[in-house]
C-alpha cells in the first residue's frame, strides 16, 4: 500500500509531517512517499536519522500557503505538494493522500483533481467529534455551506460506513442534528431529510438536539456544511475559552495554584480524551480516492495517526463500500 | 408600571415564580399582576408572608405544559395563564408579560396574540449568552428556523437596540455568526446578509466565526434560528458534560478530592460567570409588546432578574426605538 504525505501542509511543516511519517514507516507495512521539496525533506529525514527504505521523495516545488485562495492555489499551482499529491491518488500511482495544509484547496482539490465518486452528489468532510462515551463522525463539516435532503442523505450512509470500517462501531446510529427531537421539528432542510432517512437502511436514530451532542447518543452526526463547522468551531472556542477561564480561577493564589497541582493527572486525562490528535484527521467522503484532511496544527503524532486511519481507510475498502451502497 | 408574570409557567412554578415576584415587587417600584390558579397563588403569597399592596392576582384556570403543542395550546386555552397574560399585553392593560413556560407557545402567542410590530418580518427570540469579556445578545435563538436576509437585517438593528438600551453596551457591536472571516464566505444566506449589513446603519463589525464567539468579540450575534438555536444547546449540553466529566476526575481519590476542595471558590466563580439566572430572560424582539421568556428552570432570583429586565426594557422604551429604526 502506497500512502501520499504532503510533507509541506500544516503548521509544523515540514519536521512535523516529516518525522510523523518515519514513525508510521517503522511501525505499519507501508511504503510513504513525502511530496513537497526535496531539499527539506532530505534535510528532516537526516536531522530524524531515518535509514529505512519505506520512505520515498517526490519533488514539488511549489507550496500552497493558508492565505491562499483555494480554487486559485489548485489552478495554477501545479507544482504544489498538494495538487501533485492528489494527482497520484487520480492517477491510481498511490492509495491514499494526507494533508495538513489549506482546507479550502484540499477540497477544491478533491472535487478537481481527484473527483466525486459517481452518484455522489456532494463530498463531504467527516472528522471525529469527541463525546463523553467515546467519538462520533460529523459530517458534514464544512465543505458544503447549502445543502438538499439528498446529500444529507448520503452523508448518512457514507458516515454509517466510514463509522463502521474505520471507527470499529457496529452497526452505527445516524442521528440528524435538529433543533426538536419530533419529527417535524427544524427548518426545511432538516424536516425534509428525517423523512428520507426515516425511510433508509440506514440505523437512524432521529433528531438530536445540539445540547446531547457531547452526551455521544449517536455515532454518525449529520447535518448541512455550515452547521457542521458552526457546531465543530464553536466545540473548539468553548474548550479553549472554559480552560484558559478554569487556569485564570486556579492561578489566583499559592492555595489555588497548589489545589491545580493536586489535581492534575485529572485534568490532563480530561485533556486527553478530547485530543483531536489521537484520531488521525478527517476524510474527505464522496471523492473518487481517500483524501484525508489533518488538523493544522498537526505535530508528528496526529500525522502518524493520520497514515494508519488512512492504511485502516484503504484496507476495509471504504471506497468501494461507499460505491456499492450509493448505487443501491 | 404593570408588569404581567405567568405564574405558572416553568419547571418551578408556581413556587419559584411567585417568590421571584414578592422580590421584585419589593425592591423595585413596579405593580405586578400574577396570572395563573389564584387558590395556588394566594397559598404561595401566603407562605412567603407577602404584605405588599403592589402584587395582583387575575385567575386564569388553565395552563399550557412543556408538552403543549404550542399552536394548539394557544388556540384552545383561551383561559390559560400565558394567554390571559399576552392578551393583557395586547390590550395595553400591562406593560409586559413574562413566562418560564412553553417555549413554542410563548413564541406562538407572541404572534398570534401580541401581534408583530408594523414593518417587521419576524419577531427574534434573543438571549444573554455568556462570555470571556462579558455578555453578548444572540438572535434569532430559535423563534425562525428557516430566515432571509431582510429578518436577519431586522435581527441585526432589534439586538442592537435591545443590547444598547437594556444591557447598557454603548454602540454595540453586531457580528454575523459564519464559517469563515472574510467577505464571500458562508452560505446563502449569510453572504446576502453580509452584503446588506455592511452597507448599514448598525456597527457592523463582520462574520465571525463560532470558535470567537466565547471570546465576546462582538455584543450582539446575529443568525438565523436554527443556527441560533444550535448555538445555545451546543454551548448548554458542553458546559454540563465537560464538568461532569471534570467532577468524575476530580472525585476519583481523596487525594483529587481535597484538591478540588481547595479549588471550590474558584470553580465557583467561574460557575457564576455563566449563570443565566442573572440575566433575567430572552425578550422576543419585534412584537408589538414586552415578552420575555425565562429560562424553564428559573428560580426566584431568575424570575426577579426577569422583572428587572422588563422594567428596564419599557423604561428604555425599546419598542418605540426599534419602530423608528424599522421606520427609517
Amino acid at each position: 500500500m502506497k500512502i501520499v504525505v504532503d510533507a509541506m501542509g500544516g503548521d509544523n511543516a515540514p519536521r512535523a509531517t516529516v518525522k510523523g511519517s518515519i514513525q508510521a514507516a517503522s511501525e505499519y507495512d507501508i511504503d510513504l512517499i513525502l511530496v513537497g521539496k526535496e531539499n527539506e525533506i532530505k534535510k528532516e529525514l537526516e536531522r530524524n536519522g531515518y535509514k529505512g527504505n519505506n520512505i520515498e521523495i517526490i519533488n514539488a516545488e511549489e507550496v500552497i500557503a493558508n492565505e491562499d485562495k483555494p480554487v486559485k492555489a489548485i489552478r495554477r499551482k501545479k507544482d504544489s505538494s498538494m495538487v501533485v499529491g492528489l494527482k497520484m491518488v487520480k492517477d491510481k500511482k498511490a492509495d491514499a493522500f494526507i494533508s495538513a495544509g489549506n482546507t479550502g484547496a484540499l477540497l477544491t482539490g478533491g472535487l478537481f483533481v481527484v473527483g466525486r465518486l459517481k452518484g455522489i452528489e456532494r463530498a463531504a468532510l467527516a472528522p471525529v467529534y469527541p463525546t463523553k462515551r467515546g467519538i462520533s463522525v460529523l459530517l458534514d463539516a464544512g465543505a458544503n455551506a447549502d445543502c438538499k435532503p439528498k446529500f444529507l442523505e448520503q452523508f448518512a450512509i457514507m458516515g454509517s460506513i466510514y463509522a463502521e470500517k474505520v471507527l470499529n462501531i457496529k452497526n452505527p446510529k445516524v442521528g440528524l442534528v435538529n433543533i426538536g427531537t419530533e419529527e417535524g421539528k427544524g427548518n426545511e432542510l432538516t424536516r425534509d431529510t428525517y423523512e428520507i432517512l426515516s425511510q433508509s437502511n440506514i440505523n437512524f436514530y432521529g433528531n438530536l438536539e445540539a445540547r446531547d451532542i457531547p452526551e455521544g447518543l449517536v455515532d454518525v452526526l449529520v447535518c448541512d456544511g455550515f452547521v457542521g463547522n458552526i457546531i465543530l468551531k464553536l466545540t473548539e472556542g468553548l474548550a479553549l475559552t472554559i480552560f484558559s477561564m478554569l487556569k485564570e480561577e486556579f492561578t489566583k493564589t499559592p492555595f489555588t495554584k497548589l489545589g491545580a497541582l493536586m489535581l492534575k493527572p485529572g485534568l490532563k486525562n480530561f485533556k486527553n480524551k478530547l485530543d483531536y490528535t489521537e484520531y488521525g484527521g478527517a476524510p474527505l467522503l464522496g471523492v473518487n480516492g481517500a483524501v484525508i484532511k489533518a488538523h493544522g496544527s498537526s505535530d508528528a503524532k496526529a500525522i502518524k495517526n493520520a497514515i494508519r486511519q488512512a492504511k485502516i481507510f484503504v484496507e476495509n475498502k471504504v471506497l468501494e463500500k461507499i460505491k456499492e451502497n450509493i448505487e443501491e
